[in-house]
């Protein structure tokens, strides 16, 4: 056995060898693509050719194939470099085209405490980014919107929807009234799991700490559990630092396992949601809107309310189809105090900058009786390199 | 503008020649894995250590950070490395414990042609392992079955499920009648395009080919397409051949685009299923039942008819919870020519060497008035790699 253990050791040192290796790579990888990014912003390129990134695929498919390496492997792993790489180019370029946004020092307001989703999407979207993190936990959407637009801090983040509860209206509200503007988004995913202070198990848990909305998220989990009080709490990092708190082997907070490791607790049962692909989407606002180049994808926010006629809301979307606008999402909310009238949220694909777009924003303009331009930023999603050829069947 | 060119291939060049360092140095660490593998066999120990799999990872995570890459970039790409040598390690220890099923040649039988989703997950799920591939495509599912009971294929690919349109009853009602056993499973994702053989766009299509279930996957794109023919189709690969042959712009199929390729087809619009999570799941069947080592996760299916009385259902799910058994799906199907009872299909996490399940079988063997095992074979589905740690906000 000590034998298989010294086999063991042997073999992993080599590998933790071979991983420092890899690690060096990829980052003097990434100094190569940003120079690429640095020529193209010279040259005015888009940053993305699809057709080379294919191209290169299918030779990297096939030279690993010799190696000994399967195509789905290969494709994973530079589906995972190659939109890493997209990434740090688009947010070079955006920096370049908004050099007043680099500053030393981000202060960002967010919903909860440490450990909340909010923190960890804070946290995720500026770790892309340079200057320092200052992190401000806020109590309501109110607070958070009211310490950007006081200058207290430079963005907010705030979650907009989520896959399995749908759009979170009250954040659409505040949109209604302030100022600021949305400049970035990003998904990030929800993975509830139960978190204990103590050693127990699921099976002595009596009392249950979480947001309401996560109770509702993973009610299946709930209804199995049985006979458990069910207490609700203002965020999951409350939850979270209760349970820590309360230091007793019945009790638990559903939350992240990041989050909870924050509070010193451990994730006993994982996957809780009852959809297990459970994503949040956010938005990140500040007071002056950003300028995104045509280079790279962006997606612009309109909010808008229609004359009172029937057919008027469909009206509207016609003149996006007509002027070729892909809408990805639209949401509708009542204005207070109005009855009769709604408010009408739109996401659509494109540059504020764009012809098409310049068109329609005029067209719309004469057909509403309120359009205002919440925010044009970069889409965060990166589309994965097709490989389409018979040769590289990696899907 | 050529000044720009010639930085860009210079650039370009290194990061190919990088590229290729990283292909070996992957080579090289799958080789590293497998001879770890190896010892764990003889050593007798288990394929995974999730402890130290994590302390790993939050050291790649901490140096990756020190060279400028982000926690969310390390994770991601390590997943898929730990994913991809984890599969490599349980395909090892499975071949060992059963040397018989080591074929120069794997005759797989599946359902449809070159390009079918049934075509695409075969070869996905033989390219890990040793063996040529013949394909023998088949016109149904009965056919299938067939081609592997009269020894001219050694194995068969069926679809069982999929996440939009649910169990396909048609394979679960051949499973009652052959002596065949379930040895391996996959999924794999279902991504729908429109495929045209010609220069065209989707405004000027005017017949769509492909499978019924297809469309109905896609009723929302075929709502908003409007004044379309539909023309159902026996297979996906006959769509596609079909539009290959028409070899006109007003024709178009729905299937993979890189099953379309195979036709000449090319993809002018993908994402058209409803469900933007579009999986199936597949399972991989044989004459004899393959041993799985205890080191590696398995699944076993059960397929049985309990007594005609109230409860009787719920008596036999209470024994799988009562030892501990998770069941992970549950399927039931009526007994062709006896109207009052039902075939109830049992997918649950376990060995069949395993005590507990031993212990569960016996007690159901005295409960129910058929029970049968379809197999015992390997989990596919590999667990990503926690990272818990504060320092370590990669998700």
């Amino acid at each position: 056995m000590t034998d298989y253990t010294q086999q063991l050791d042997g073999l992993r040192q080599q590998i933790s060898a071979l991983d420092a290796d890899l690690l060096a790579l990829l980052a003097r990888r990434q100094q190569l693509t940003n120079d690429v990014a640095e020529t193209k912003i010279k040259a005015h390129l888009p940053v993305r050719d699809t057709a080379r990134e294919e191209k290169l695929l299918i030779k990297l498919i096939k030279d690993g194939q010799k190696l000994g390496l399967t195509p789905q492997y290969v494709t994973s792993l530079f589906h995972v470099i190659i939109e890493d790489s997209v990434l740090n180019q688009q947010m070079l370029l955006a920096q370049r085209a908004n050099p007043d946004s680099d500053r030393p020092l981000n202060r960002v307001a967010f919903l909860g405490d440490k450990g909340s989703y909010s923190y960890l999407a804070t946290q995720k979207y500026f770790s892309r980014r340079p200057g320092e993190l200052l992190e401000i936990g806020c109590k309501s959407f109110n607070e958070i919107i009211d310490k950007v637009e006081s200058n207290e801090a430079d963005y907010a983040v705030l979650p907009i929807e989520n896959t399995s509860s749908g759009s979170i209206n009250e954040v659409y509200d505040q949109l209604q009234h302030t100022s600021l503007s949305i400049v970035g988004e990003l998904t990030h995913p929800v993975r509830h799991a139960l978190l204990v202070g103590c050693d127990t198990d699921t099976k002595q848990i009596r009392t249950l700490y979480a947001h309401p909305q996560v109770f509702a998220q993973c009610s299946h989990f709930l209804a199995e559990l049985g006979n458990v009080d069910v207490k609700p709490m203002d965020s999951t990092s409350a939850a979270m630092l209760k349970v820590s708190e309360l230091n007793d082997p019945t009790v638990a907070a559903i939350g992240s396992a990041a989050g909870g490791e924050l509070y010193g607790l451990t994730a006993i049962e994982s996957n809780l949601a009852n959809q297990k692909e459970n994503h949040s989407r956010f938005i990140v606002v500040a007071r002056k809107p950003v300028e995104v180049p045509l280079q790279i994808p962006a997606k612009t926010t309109l909010v808008m309310s229609t004359v009172q006629k029937p057919g008027a809301l469909v009206e509207a979307l016609v003149v996006l189809k007509d002027n070729d606008i892909n809408m990805t999402k639209l949401e509708s909310r009542p204005i207070h105090g109005n009855p009769w009238e709604e408010m009408f949220y739109i996401d659509v694909e494109g540059n504020l900058q764009d012809g098409p777009m310049q068109m329609a924003l005029d067209q719309l303009k004469g057909m509403t009786r309120y359009l205002k331009v919440l925010g044009c930023y970069p889409t965060e999603e990166v589309s994965p390199t097709k490989v389409a050829a018979a040769n590289a069947l990696s899907e």
